[in-house]
């Protein structure tokens, strides 16, 4: 477990970094945070949700933290501990939120301190809405919570890491290498918001709106999208996602083949295979 | 209304017949109903959702209905109907559950008996289960109900099936040609369940199941699918379908194109015309 004198620093305190923040807090923990946007800081302070916090990249708090989590966009992230990482206490463990983990995590081990320790990880959990008045730990209660150790991490870093998700009550908690990580996201995440967003864009469908039914709205719930974060996201997985839309756009055409042919035997084989298939996803 | 002294019959006590059939007895009404199985008619005879029942294309059954509701799939519908007009009583309304329209209610219109009348409808309702045990016409009430009124069709059974669908508790009725009709589900339904089915068969998918989270779920639900149903309903409607599998591939290929290119103005406008769009679906 963590010990409950350790100090967590909340950087970028937004709905997954306050959500972090709220199931911290009511394990009793001590939890700075570092946000843009006074009102964000004040929101939490008023509600509980942080015991200190500023607008300011405040060196003081920042060396007072021994575990710091990054609730920041990629880039922004990447930026931000170049800049402050001077300030950084020795031996701080840091973790980051990001949803892709090559170029993030490699980028930034490579060029730490050596005597702190970035070990990354993806909460995947998430809302349509976004900051922290909408924040809220039971999101994470379903989720699954994915550690991405590579050679620079130390067991005490893994441990943390591992403390973290389970106090925060992830349902599941797996290890993968970044590249894993990242080829598995492209199709279950990447892929799936790639299809959202083609099927809303493919068709000028105002006029459908009273037709559709649950399904129509189940496929394209996340074409809702913010456009900065995964334009961040899409490119930083370049070469899985674009492989995956290959091999969807082939498996679409496969079908489109054999409607064309009217090959009952062919068309049937592909339903029982995704019925088969999608059984073992059931929750 | 319709009159409390009319009987209705329905052939084919799967899940949409036997909601039909709970929902009208709801209401008072004689329900009849032909259905292949005897469990189906012992199970709905003891449950009291309907009033007789038989195996048997019982002729005398047949001809004391005032409203026929079909819930077979297409062709069986199709097949039924030439072997058993004689036995209808003369100005039956008669009506269909059937997916696709053109190919359905052309072709019965064309040959049924002058003194009957076919108006197709269109329930957008359904459950992932099959079986009167699972009907419940609580499905009607969030679901949409579509007319398909040709030529063919008179005021008097436009007139009974918007009253069926206003009895049945659907949310929102609408009125669309055949054509309109089987256009508009090549894209809000087929469309998506090509995508679903697609999406599980892109993938030797077993080994991610830890890592979905509800993005994949959601987008894949469909994928489990009834392959004798959905082959029919795919060859009948195999024009409008074909085409939407080409604009979604033409959309994808677009988004593809645009993350090799790293053009960030491009996906993120792809991004805001999906989202403002699929606003416009929320409920």
């Amino acid at each position: 477990m963590i010990d409950k004198d350790k100090v967590i620093l909340i950087i970028g305190l937004g709905l997954i970094g306050g959500s972090y923040a709220k199931g911290l807090k009511k394990h009793g923990y001590m939890v700075y945070a570092i946000s843009r946007g006074q009102k964000t800081i004040d929101y939490a302070l008023e509600n509980g949700i942080i015991d200190q916090g500023s607008i300011q990249e405040d060196t003081e708090l920042i060396g007072q933290a021994d575990f710091i989590i990054f609730g920041l966009y990629p880039h922004t992230m990447i930026d931000w501990i170049f800049r402050n990482q001077q300030y950084f206490k020795p031996g701080a463990v840091i973790t980051d939120v990001c949803g892709v983990k090559c170029g993030v995590i490699d980028v930034v081990q490579e060029k730490l301190r050596k005597d702190v320790e970035l070990i990354g990880s993806h909460p995947m959990a998430g809302k349509e809405v976004s900051g922290v008045e909408h924040s809220d730990d039971a999101i994470f209660h379903s989720a699954n919570f994915i550690i991405t150790p590579t050679k620079y991490n130390t067991e005490r870093g893994i441990s943390f890491i591992r403390d973290l998700a389970n106090l925060l009550g992830f349902r599941h908690i797996a290890v993968l290498t970044p590249q894993q990580h990242d080829e598995m996201i492209g199709y279950v995440s990447q892929l799936t918001h790639a299809v959202a967003v083609s099927l809303m864009n493919a068709n000028d469908n105002a006029y459908l709106k009273e037709y559709t039914g649950d399904s129509f709205r189940d496929l394209t719930r996340i074409a809702k999208i913010n456009e900065t974060l995964w334009c961040e996201l899409f490119f930083l997985n370049k070469q899985n996602l674009v492989r995956e839309i290959d091999d969807l756009i082939a498996e679409l055409e496969n079908l489109k083949q054999k409607i064309e042919d009217e090959d009952e035997d062919g068309i049937k084989q592909l339903f029982i295979q995704s019925t088969e298939r999608r059984k073992q996803f059931d929750k």
